[in-house]
């Protein structure tokens, strides 16, 4: 099974044009004017002294190679002089202060010289991933090699100093990253000494190494291939699990590929809210244990569910299944989603699925903020998200010989070696795709969301199949219509409580739609909802009738014998909330 | 209103006979033997020095001053030489080390001896107090009054270092207790200057004093007349409140009692558990905001427990009114009963609603021991449970012109100044209950239960009145049938559950009874309750059938997609939670 990459898959309409525009036009100027300010950029100037403003923090490499990174998915179809620019100067200003021997980090530079590759909590090697992902991404849009020839250099010497040295202070790195950057640099390059660098990081972890901090929120517990829960630090979890399924495709690992899906397993049936966001606690942003998904102080932070959405498409080449899709989806239009404001500007690092009433969050419990941030102290939200949306076409096929799978809806073109497929759809606002297809007979496999109930025709593995006969057309409707979804007892937080759900959207009620005390809402099951368009959100905002609670001065009654008053009740989509006011949210909602 | 206390109402049979028996003859012997082993008892001779084993803490005083006024209220009908020369080898010691100014301190006296009075937080007052309580306590028994006098010459030393020189290093303690055993000590001495130190110690509380850590948790923030909200340490927020209302009452305090009266009606409906529990945070054992109630984390001290009956008994004086009363029973057969097990011998501290499967306790998370212990390091629990239940007679009557008032239902005889009272009833397993009066005619009012739904007859603030011509007989029946309660919906974490009573006594499902994951069964409403009589409680065991989730792995579905199996399911009394094994435990369950 091979990837289709956003290279060769071109969104063109519907949600995500719109999302990639958005990104385009608003949020990449947005993140880059916050990182100038912050000293982000200025910083790769590599020129800051003690006693001056803005110091430089060891992640801010990160920060701007991930919108770097951005830039070159952006550019290959909307070529934009200042945004290229942009990159070339800072590419500049890294080539001038790469060191002789390849070495490139401004905090290791400019703050503490000394202390290079002394500790593996300094994200060190994953600051240098991402700019190894920014430079593989550079050359795959512009084809000019100069930025992914420095990245090799300094890959080489991270192999000198880790592997063939061993003169760092450390194994493998506290933040897993450069693993993935070193796959994509071996997929570009060819040198089978950067897939060898990630066998060697991957085979040391968990192999009694000196610790700083705490072994399990860094992987470090236990060998990889014996990992079968996912644990610790959810992004560095999911980075992780990124690398060991590339490892285990490219080099046919049966361990690694046996770990990654229980690893996937434990996640999806243990760990994930409905919104497919995961790491429930800001303890180490991390995962706990089993059936432990609060929703109040949901972490969930947007760089991890992104980081499932890039474990799960991994996944999909190992082991074809539609539940990587269907994961997939979930985490686009929920748990990630929510991550950016509708107007493109600010965003959610956690992505909490309830706000309780102000006045009734507990002292020395630690909440998520309510209102989107612009930038944040340590920033690397964003410029992930900038990168997710403008390389969203990465996620819609993969093709094999026996021909082309489709796993998620977006108005596209796919230009094929030999072929051009066409996606017409409006999805998830209907559940129509249509496919026009030009090229050579073959086999079109159409992943059947997981959500959906009612399908017409045969499913195998997730997935119906449509031979096409030379130029063809393919015409799939999935029946969308809102679902009351029920969690797991096991969850004891979401008990007695359900989710609306309209196709692969979670929704949500806001205080600024049905007054204060939103907890004190329960919808009529039987009223049916309505669904109305409004220009807010691509999909439709969701009436129905319901009721409320009327009293909250008794606190215990019999069953039923609360007084209540019949109520009209919006829902709208999860990812929209905290968009218009501070307020309440509540995703799960007693319904009677 | 008069307060008819434990001197004059003797409990004869049924429940609360049976619960003093237990106290009697196994509590009271178990906390005393702990007390001894770990040095507690040794320490009242005041020989401790640096380097011997059991240091002394600074608590350790009203420790055995609970258990000393334990075995005063016992011997008034159980004559016991044991217990009681125990206690007269208490006051002999500390007659022995009682100070020539009168002081009287163990930690005070043999550990920091230059750091007298010097800190709120140091409980020494707190100790003064249980000391008091118990002199009096022991004075209305057997009629000797070397302690009490003791213990005066304590409280005009007090006088003197707080009121008269001012020369302490506080104005008011930061544990309250002094004040409502100086009320005590002014009934039955008369003497006006004790009631003149507990309005000082009220009066100057919240001031703008110094304070040596939290202000709130220890009510400091705000003037008492000003506290219209139960704050900070539970324990010590009703003992304050308890003097609150004792002074209301004798000194016709109007701003004292509407303090009271709202104090009270923010606890009951916004901070108080179905069990009576209240302070649901163990950060400072304390109340933290409205509508912050959780099960599974949920503190809940015993002692807390203890002090909003103590409380609620104090503002039935001050205001006829059943709901009173209510609390009171809520309390006596639920959040203070879990207290202790049921051979009497070890204890609960914390009095969760729910305990879960031991494999879903979240890392960083405090979670209350499932198991009771013999003693803590804190002992303050054990010494209140075998006090309050010995004189649990304090709470069935009060009287004043009009008539006599029945509060609580307890087979019992209350001995009149001119009249017998003797009430016959196997409350709480029937709401039966039968009065037999002999003397001059009055009136009978009798509390009808706010759980109660069919009693015949007019209610009026809660009580039912009987005209009592002469020697006479009064039937009530209160119907009793198990009721399925709903919390309201601003406890967002009761949401969609319920809560089984019947009549005061709240009902749990336990682990041993159910199988694992308890949270995976929803009871069948409409299957109704079978009642069985076991030996092992004195009210019935609830069974009911209902279904078990049989699919773990699905976090999510359509709403009623789990599949489940019917299955039958039992009840048992919350309080006797943890009795048989360590396990699950379930008080809020999903009903369908």
């Amino acid at each position: 099974m091979k990837k289709v990459t956003y290279a060769s898959c071109h969104i063109t309409g519907g949600f995500w044009a719109n999302m990639q525009k958005l990104i385009r036009e608003t949020s990449m100027h947005a993140v880059y004017n916050r990182f100038d300010e912050t000293g982000r950029i200025g910083a790769f100037r590599c020129d800051w002294k003690e006693g001056m403003d803005n110091k430089p923090h060891y992640y801010w490499d990160s920060d701007v190679a991930k919108w770097m990174e951005s830039v070159a998915y952006i550019i290959r179809k909307y070529p934009n002089q200042e945004l290229e620019e942009a990159v070339e100067t800072l590419i500049d200003q890294i080539e001038k202060n790469q060191g002789a021997d390849g070495y490139f980090n401004i905090y290791f530079t400019v703050v503490m010289p000394e202390k290079r590759f002394s500790n593996r909590d300094w994200h060190e090697l994953y600051c240098a991933g991402h700019l190894i992902e920014a430079a593989v991404a550079w050359y795959e849009t512009t084809g000019r090699d100069r930025f992914l020839h420095m990245m090799c250099r300094y890959a080489d010497y991270i192999e000198k100093v880790f592997i063939i040295d061993g003169s760092a202070g450390y194994v493998t790195p506290g933040h897993e990253e450069i693993e993935l950057a070193l796959v994509k640099l071996y997929d570009v390059t060819g040198e089978k000494r950067y897939i060898k660098m990630v066998q060697f990081f991957l085979d040391h972890r968990g192999y009694n190494e000196k610790n700083e901090g705490d072994s399990i929120n860094i992987q470090a517990h236990k060998p990889v291939r014996e990992q079968y829960t996912a644990e610790g630090h959810a992004v560095r979890a999911m980075y992780l699990a990124c690398a060991m399924a590339d490892v285990a495709l490219r080099m046919g690992d049966k361990n690694l590929k046996f770990a990654c899906e229980k690893m996937f397993e434990n996640i999806i049936n243990q760990r994930m809210y409905i919104t497919g966001g995961i790491g429930s606690s800001a303890v180490g942003e991390a995962f706990t244990v089993d059936y432990d998904l609060p929703n109040i102080t949901a972490y969930t932070e947007t760089c991890a569910a992104i980081g499932l959405a890039l474990f799960a498409q991994r996944m999909m080449l190992l082991d074809m299944n539609g539940v990587y899709g269907d994961v997939i989806e979930k985490v686009l239009y929920n748990g990630f989603l929510s991550g950016i404001s509708l107007d493109g500007k600010a965003f959610f690092y956690e992505n909490p699925l309830e706000i309780p009433p102000a006045e009734q969050k507990a002292p020395g419990v630690r909440y998520p903020i309510t209102k989107r941030l612009e930038v944040f102290r340590c920033s690397c939200c964003p410029p992930n998200i900038t990168r997710f949306v403008s390389s969203v076409g990465d996620f819609l096929y993969t093709v094999d010989e026996k021909g082309i799978y489709c796993h998620q809806f977006m108005e596209s073109v796919y230009e094929g070696e030999n072929f051009t497929l066409m996606m017409k759809t409006d999805y998830p606002h209907s559940g129509k795709v249509r496919f026009d297809y030009r090229g050579q007979p073959t086999t079109l496999f159409v992943r059947v969301p997981g959500w959906c109930d009612g399908f017409q025709g045969e499913i195998k593995n997730g997935y119906a199949s449509f031979a096409l006969q030379g130029d063809d057309r393919v015409d799939v409707e999935f029946p969308i219509k809102p679902v009351c979804m029920e969690a797991s007892p096991a969850l004891g937080v979401d008990c007695g409580r359900y989710a609306v759900m309209r196709g692969p959207v979670v929704y949500c009620l806001e205080e600024c739609d049905n007054g204060k005390y939103v907890r004190d809402i329960a919808l009529y099951e039987s009223a049916g909802f309505t669904e109305i368009d409004e220009k807010d959100f691509y999909v439709p905002v969701l009436k129905t009738k319901g009721y409320r609670r009327a009293n909250r001065a008794a606190l215990y009654v019999p069953k039923d014998h609360y007084p209540y008053e019949e109520v009209d009740i919006t829902l709208i989509p999860y990812h929209a909330f905290a968009n218009r006011t501070e307020g309440e949210m509540l995703v799960w909602v007693q319904v009677k």
